[in-house]
């Protein structure tokens, strides 16, 4: 653990410089040569240092275009320009403080990290099952960084729901043999950036220095380290951006280089949470103003990406930040609140650094026409987006949901699943869509189908075998419940078994019951066998009209043919295998992937009650 | 009454030729000189006509270029292209019967009906208040068409809901200064085309002749009559078009010129009534199929649009339709199951030939993608349609009828209205949508809110002030109700007093109760404020988040603003006006345009009740 702390302590030297009683950070202290995004702002960030003059830069190959002052004096921005050809080295930079003295500051010029779009920036695709892990709730692997001396928020009580538990990168680390071996091949987890705030601090949403992981996560170092074993294991890592907002206690928040930083309002304007206005022909000016420059809460200041500075600083922290730790994804926090302007720019600085990076936005709306607005679509409007996708809410609300627990009719139960499926016609590329059956946010879908475990599976096998990309959530695979209510705490629970001394450990089939093993095995079976099915990973779908409650369809390439069959029904259905001739044509025999066994493809096919067939044809 | 009758009988002669036991008919029988519409195919229909040889013209700008033959041989359809030299007169067309006898047949050219474009082909536009009519359930205005010797349906039974009642053509010109004066300026007539079959004719979408207005309504000529009657009252006329299917005792079904005339399968095969599968990227060719090319009922035998006679028969009829009896605008029927390629071409034909005209496809679906896929929309798939606008069933069922009768909610009640108001981004014209409360398919609003008066004025103001073309429902204004169990019979009663002898006549002040005053008064009041209203009637919309239940939008232009304010609540409320300060600026009072009371504009209103206050601002 010693090691952990004094690497972190040589990490933060390169970025801060101490002259006399005065610290300055530079944010970023180091960027790469050869890159595409090669006109950079450098902010120096100390005491008076707005007040320094004479900022000069003597290295080849580096120009200093600008230096950007501003109301308080704490801030200079510097705006360099890096030349194809310049070398890695340290770029000195000068400066003479109001006083006269020499102030000299270093910034890093590197060469790149070797291997992008294959060993990082790789993207997560429909090939992928995507596991989303909440870092505080999923496995203590350092209980030495539980607490972190002169950290704001110093709870530490797992019988709490919004204390901190202790969860951290190494935690995940050790478990990434198990992830594996379940059939996960991407983790995504919610923001490891700081978060030094008083409380709440459990979630990770509220950054208060871009430039540092969360210590009581492990730091930068853990964080390495973690990304390094997953691309070692075959395992992709998406990371949790928020550019919508910070937390309150951020360093930029608390001195602000002027008034124009944020928004700001007479008094607290909470955003009215309606994507519609964003869309809407007919919306007013002011509704439109507070869905996008309200603050999400209290606690988090909205940044004014309008604000080119603002919006410099977080595009430049996002290309930094794949490069500097290798991601491979970016999922986008509360999408449709931040600038829809700025967010083209900062995805298509990615994209044109990255061109195989993933990058998908969360939207939680309501409705296809609303959803796909804010990924590239369809659509001849004025606003094109150029995010590849969205978390698919509308699969999971206007889908699978009804299917589980809605009786069939006309326009209820499965069909909903069908129709929304049926207006993927408004997107550019269904395929990239996220979909899931729960999340951090959400009721987790155990509890949403009233603990019936066919109901799960069903659910369960649908999101291992329908189009994009599938994204459980962690403890998914052992039955955890939890509602949203009395408050979204419920559902970020302790995975059991990654904490020393919990009452069992359900990373181990000894650690789990009989029920939980079966649910355990299902997925895994079903997981292991995507990972080989070019037809689920990358091949076509065709959905037939649900009838009678039954819902079939297939994913399909020249190489292989799945059959998929839904009985939502509480009843045993037997269905005529006619009716889907286009597909079954020339196959004799089907395997139930679930269940291992191979059979002869009949006139008809008995389905149990609630239960969603795999079948590969043969 | 003989005039009709008489009339009737000249207009027969016109087109039908007998020649010793033979009968020929001609369809169509007459055209017109410079239309851009001018290859026309003329089928001859009559015993043995396919055998005949030697088909000739001599006239002047006549060139008849191909003779065409079935394999039934009682037709043959000759390709005619009418030069813009040609000259009104009689045509005549030469052949030769089997027999050696020379049969020749005349074929009428004409002048072009004047005044296209202002004194008809119109267009009904959101100018528009439109009232659809069932025409057998309005009004008798010449009880001797009642029953029509020799018509299949001899039924005359007003106490069912199935048989026929004796409304007709006549009893709607006789009440258009009732219908003025309630400020409807557009008729939408449900078919008008003879329906001769057996049972259900009621309804008339079952054409057994397209080129003859049913005799039973008052045949061409009351057709003619009612039309030149409405034109000179400034009431335009939607024509009701079925391009999907015929009535199965339709003379081209009966005796079919070859097999490919309709879609036929082994054994009766209903349409899916799935709209999905015309757009879903993923459906099935099976489904696709059975959507479009399955029957609509048994009765109903369905075209198939992609045999090129089939497809210029329709078009022709629907050109030939507008120029003979000038009607203003369509309104298409069962949309989506007809051909869409084949739509495109027949709207097409009418856009080029009339290009003010309007036309409407009814829609019922479920969602404003699957709707907007099939009018002119902001998509850029592979289908692009023509077509102007559908019947907005999104805004009632996704809209109005949740914002009364639903709790509201964050996706819930009048929310559902405005969200769904929102996804108009989709829609390239969404001004052009008809809008309405019920139907002769739907249950009448009355009835769907309980026979709440509130709920239903409500209704009305929205309908009346709202984007798109308003269409009531005859008998809207005297509270008619009925559901559509048993059947659908039950929304297609009587206009009491429509008929000599009915207990009350509600087409007068005096026959109506005190509650069907009010509620027709109201209607009168808000249709004419209407009539004089440019915000409503072309203006622009813009619409504010509902809040608490409370939903407020504008109809605004430069010359007027109109707040519309809807409290879906069952309390009353009171709102700050601050909130609209984008619209309303500057104003000092409101007119309450259905109390006709003018007040100042204060902080706050207060609002009644399930109420939709309209204000005309000052």
């Amino acid at each position: 653990m010693k090691q952990i702390i004094i690497t972190f302590k040589l990490l933060l030297l390169a970025v801060t410089f101490s002259f006399a009683q005065n610290t300055y950070n530079l944010y970023p202290a180091n960027w790469w040569v050869g890159m595409k995004y090669n006109k950079l702002q450098i902010m120096i960030n100390g005491t008076d240092v707005g007040k320094h003059s004479g900022f000069a830069i003597n290295y080849p190959g580096i120009t200093l275009t600008k230096v950007n002052k501003f109301q308080s004096k704490n801030y200079v921005i510097l705006d360099v320009t890096i030349s194809p050809a310049a070398k890695p080295g340290t770029i000195g930079i000068r400066s003479k403080s109001a006083e006269g003295k020499q102030v000299n500051f270093e910034f890093s010029l590197q060469p790149r990290r070797p291997g992008r779009g294959s060993v990082f920036a790789n993207g997560a695709t429909s090939s992928d099952l995507m596991y989303l892990i909440m870092p505080d709730r999923f496995s203590n692997g350092d209980p030495s960084n539980d607490r972190v001396p002169g950290m704001l928020d110093q709870t530490l009580r797992r019988d709490t729901v919004f204390n901190r538990h202790g969860g951290d990168l190494k935690g995940i680390e050790n478990k990434l043999d198990y992830l594996s071996d379940l059939g996960v091949t991407a983790l995504w987890l919610n923001p490891i950036i700081e978060n030094d705030m008083h409380e709440r601090t459990e979630h990770g949403y509220a950054f208060t220095n871009h430039y540092r992981v969360d210590r009581r996560l492990g730091g930068d170092w853990a964080y390495k380290q973690l990304i390094k074993a997953a691309h070692a294991k075959g395992l992709k890592v998406i990371q949790d951006a928020v550019y919508n907002h910070i937390g309150l206690q951020h360093f930029l928040f608390k001195d602000q280089p002027d008034s124009t930083w944020f928004h700001r309002w007479p008094k607290f304007t909470q955003t009215n949470y309606k994507d519609q206005v964003l869309f809407d022909p007919y919306a007013a000016s002011e509704d439109k103003r507070i869905m996008s420059d309200g603050w999400f809460v209290t606690s988090m200041p909205d940044w004014d990406q309008s604000n080119p500075f603002v919006a410099n600083f977080l595009i430049q922290h996002a290309v930094w930040t794949v490069e500097e730790y290798g991601i491979d994804g970016w999922r986008i926090d509360t999408y449709a609140y931040n600038d829809l302007a700025f967010m083209n720019r900062c995805n298509k600085a990615l994209y044109d650094e990255y061109p195989k990076i993933s990058i998908f936005g969360e939207t939680w709306v309501h409705g296809v026409p609303n959803q796909s607005f804010f990924c590239e679509n369809n659509y001849t409007i004025k606003y094109k987006s150029n995010l590849q996708a969205t978390t698919d809410f509308q699969t999971l609300f206007y889908g699978i949901q009804p299917a589980c627990n809605e009786k069939f009719g006309w326009t209820e139960g499965v069909n909903k699943l069908y129709t929304t499926t049926a207006q993927d016609f408004l997107y550019k590329d269904p395929m990239r869509q996220v979909i899931f059956l729960d999340n951090h946010d959400l009721p987790r879908f155990y509890s949403v189908v009233g603990e019936d475990t066919s109901k799960y599976k069903m659910a369960f096998s649908w999101m291992l075998t329908f189009r994009g990309i599938p994204q459980m959530y962690y403890g998914n695979e052992i039955l955890m419940t939890g509602l949203t209510s009395p408050n979204d705490g419920y559902v970020r629970q302790d995975f059991p078994g990654g904490w020393e001394g919990d009452k069992a450990d359900k990373f181990t089939t000894a650690g789990r019951t009989e029920k939980e093993n079966k649910i355990f095995n299902y997925i895994k079976r079903l997981a292991n066998f995507r990972k080989t099915s070019s037809a689920i990973k990358t091949g076509k779908l065709m959905q037939f009209l649900p009838i009678d409650g039954v819902y079939v369809y297939f994913r399909y390439d020249a190489k292989q043919t799945v059959m998929c069959i839904m009985n939502t029904n509480a009843e045993p259905k037997t269905i005529d295998l006619n009716r889907f001739m286009e597909r079954i044509k020339g196959f004799q025999t089907a395997v139930d992937v679930a269940a291992g066994v191979e059979f002869r493809l009949e006139k008809n096919l008995q389905l149990m009650p609630v239960s969603n067939l795999v079948l590969e044809l043969k």
